[in-house]
């Protein structure tokens, strides 16, 4: 851990509650709309179209496309599926920006400010920089550099994410660290020479969540949340 | 002004003395390894190659090449010709790597605190992502995003640059505004739509400055320093 000099987050789900921002901010928005739906099952809807739609850039079959654009796709789907009326574009672009001021988890920004005594920190995440930067000025994330997949034209866990990051910042893969709450983008930074940390986030997806519920390789710092992975981070523990 | 939403900096000259500082470090550097040269010389002159060695890349002669890199190739060559001698290969990374820890101007680090409570906040610098990243953690420079040159494989004036750092962040020309101490920057931004703010930095090349000592045409701010650019953009102003 001696050489690790810039920290990593993973952000949907390991720093931010998506599920549970998303199920306030649209039943808020329905109340004052007087529209009525099963928002929970959206909100789930939503976040289940987020792998496919990747994939299908990371596939070739669509070409690179921001994730701000590919959540409008599946939102205007969704709309038609969920049988959502008298939604004007307006209301569509709105919802789409719930993305954009998504809650944090409680530890997470004194766990940021923490780290970033010690350490280079920023987000590499499938968002795109603009969503990543207003989502910082939203909730006070305190980043000393945003890499949003545009930079790369690549979805994680494509290998130009991870060492896109590295290479801008002049450092070798093992003086970096990906912090995440998902073992397999862990599993695809640590084959590329990242060092690892994992947080677990046990509500991420609800009550009935099954996976990522802990470590399931040996990660290279396991902690039970943010400000417990500062503290495993800090410098002392370096000597 | 109402428009605005981010803030982007030219960095070397308008937030930090890259002349104080590279003479101060280069100074102390020969000190300490009983090196003399005329330092000043040698700062005024390496800072002479960053234009012809930037145009290198602009005019296609030279494939895309970081600002690290260029700094180091004319580095080496100032060695030779100012008869420096008994230089390591650590030494030259050493003295490279000065451009990472150049320090702000008094006003700079108050000024961008300010500027950041209402606008998104970064730099928009020829410099690579790397030297921008260490900089201001050395120099506590508390971005929101950091846009180096080496995003766009560009250096300013290329349009590439300005215009590209707008399409990350989604936002339109006229809501990003530059904030430079160099006419010709402003020029270049001012073109392609963006808004421009200029704050002098008559000490910039030392005491026999002669450009960039005023504001050449009507920039929509202009401010003898950061913190009175600041207040000039302040929201209560906006209305």
């Amino acid at each position: 851990m001696q050489m690790v000099k810039a920290v990593l987050f993973d952000v949907f789900g390991t720093l931010v509650d998506w599920r549970g921002s998303l199920i306030a901010d649209l039943t808020q928005f329905g109340r004052e709309r007087g529209i009525s739906a099963d928002w929970h099952a959206f909100a789930d809807a939503w976040r289940a179209a987020y792998r496919p739609s990747m994939q299908r850039v990371r596939s070739g079959e669509l070409a690179w496309t921001i994730l701000d654009r590919l959540h409008r796709l599946s939102l205007d789907r969704l709309i038609e599926e969920f049988g959502i009326g008298g939604l004007s574009e307006q209301d569509r672009q709105h919802i789409n920006r719930l993305w954009h001021r998504l809650r944090p988890w409680p530890d997470t920004v004194e766990g940021l400010l923490q780290i970033k005594r010690s350490y280079i920190i920023g987000p590499l995440s499938n968002g795109n920089l603009a969503l990543l930067v207003n989502m910082a000025k939203a909730a006070n994330l305190p980043w000393d550099v945003v890499f949003g997949s545009d930079l790369f034209h690549h979805y994680k866990p494509d290998p130009e994410v991870y060492l896109g990051a590295c290479a801008l910042l002049d450092l070798a893969p093992g003086e970096v660290m990906l912090v995440a709450a998902h073992n397999d983008d862990l599993a695809a930074a640590r084959r590329l020479g990242l060092r690892t940390g994992f947080v677990p986030r046990p509500q991420e997806y609800g009550p009935n969540q099954k996976r990522d519920l802990q470590a399931e390789e040996a990660w290279d710092v396991v902690a039970p949340d943010l400000v417990a992975l500062a503290q495993a981070l800090a410098p002392r523990q370096k000597a």
